[in-house]
């Protein structure tokens, strides 16, 4: 693989996410890998282990890392990515690619994309993966393999350019790459991500036994593991995206309460019939997501 | 494993589980299995396989199983259970030992326990094990393997007989038996198993993409599999244990109140103060989770 060729990459935040990017774009030959993360032993590590090449851990000087910078992948939370790429605007490359990996986009839509120089193409992007081990020490680009990206492309951005961070997110073993707006984006993880965290926390957090788990048989585990949660980032993420999350909460919320009353009622008749449709949908959502793990298996079966 | 070593064993209800317990059973060289399930095609299956020994689908006949059969394993619904052995309390082996698998134990407690035969001992339990295949076509003994068990013995018991079966539990791959009493199995089971089943379906209920796979990380699918719900089963099981399933909504709901109220006043502090204490349990749960199967693992290494 040779996207990368001739081609210097700069990953801003060198963490979970940033570290992964780092080991997986290695693979991809670029002329160079630079980092940029506040945390020098992070830098340290990463030029040690050689997962980069060049590092720099005090921000006065990432000037020297973004001028020579064809692409850069910013893994910063939501509003660090809007202040840090405004102070260093006049220091990027001409022409630079950038992408993010921020799980809220209305804020880089509403706080960043406006005040971006003309030459310079930022395409958003979000990697559906993670791990609730966090920091630069757990990366490994095995997160990505088989999961879902999120690519969110405004008419600003080039198509070749689009086609480019395609190529390069394929190439990292994401599974399936969809395209939609900044507002479908954020609904979509208000439920599918964000939701699914306020409730495994709040399982936890109404529960005091802490040997509850002599009484389970999985599903506890499963639905609280992201109980594990980064506590400085889904803060933010909550209440960037507040509106939309508050809309998910009380929609879930609603059949939560009429689950409630079917079960006060002894209503067997409608707890069976709402069991019913949860189920065959739950099964064809289950059947779509096998279809796409099969489907790209064939293609890159076929590529090789 | 010669624990049922001239013992005839008879399964009632050869579904799932019925059908896990009779594969997994057979390693301990019991004299027969028996097994009475109302459909013909599941006896006739377990015939020609070889699981069990001789079947019967006519309840008409299911004495001429239960007269020989020193252990039962009751594989049935909790009323059901219930029913069954209510009818056929004269048609069991003198000093016969039952035991059952239901999710729900008040039930039994009330409706079964003070009609038994004085020489027969129910030991009521509660194998934390299960699928989202259902039906004797998906039973396997390996859904045991590391899973909790729950005994709940009660003070007419006898001794060697509660020993019988936690050496049958512990043989047939159980990870970790717990102890308790039915009052308290009906709580921990509420929370545990219940409300995390209702949760899954409020969440697959309240939402009509059924492409909306595309958008998750891993955490939807995760809080949502157990949404494949037995329809048959889960109904009888939220309202044989209402009030106390009830209870356990009503406490998860007032925390996901307490962090709808936080997202909605963009309280950063009050989030990070919750999430860290929810982190901080949940690991304290995961290394107790942990501990358990690394203590099972030396226990049974030293075994062989």
């Amino acid at each position: 693989m040779n996207l990368l060729k001739n081609k210097k990459v700069c990953i801003i935040g060198l963490g979970l996410m940033g570290g992964a990017y780092a080991t997986g774009l290695r693979k991809l030959s670029p002329e160079a890998i630079f980092a940029y993360d506040h945390n020098p032993e992070t830098i340290e590590s990463a030029l040690i282990d050689g997962t980069i090449d060049r590092g720099e851990s005090n921000e006065s000087f990432v000037g020297e890392l973004l001028k020579d910078s064809y692409l850069i992948i910013s893994c910063l939370y939501p509003q660090l990515t809007v202040d840090f790429f405004k102070r260093h605007m006049n220091e990027l490359m001409p022409g630079a690619i950038i992408t993010d990996i921020t799980g809220v986009k209305g804020i880089i839509v509403r706080e960043l994309l406006p005040y971006l120089r003309e030459d310079l193409d930022f395409i958003m992007g979000h990697p559906m993966a993670g791990s609730e081990k966090e920091g630069y020490g757990n990366a490994t680009d095995s997160i990505f393999k088989g999961r879902n990206y999120i690519l969110i492309p405004t008419s600003k951005n080039k198509p070749e350019n689009v086609d480019f961070i395609k190529s390069i997110v394929d190439a990292l073993g994401f599974i399936n790459i969809v395209e939609t707006t900044p507002e479908n984006h954020d609904q979509k993880i208000a439920f599918t991500s964000q939701l699914c965290h306020v409730i495994a926390c709040a399982l936890i957090d109404c529960e005091d036994d802490l040997k509850i788990s002599d009484y389970e048989g999985g599903s506890f585990s499963d639905l609280t593991r992201i109980a594990m949660i980064n506590t400085a980032l889904w803060p933010e993420l909550f209440i960037a995206n507040q509106e939309k999350l508050i809309e998910q909460i009380d929609k879930f919320e609603s059949s939560m309460q009429a689950m409630r009353k079917m079960i006060l009622d002894s209503d067997d008749e409608a707890l069976k019939a709402t069991l019913t449709g949860v189920r065959q949908k739950r099964v064809v959502m289950e059947i779509d997501r096998q279809n796409k793990a099969k489907k790209y298996e064939v293609t890159h079966r076929n590529k090789n």
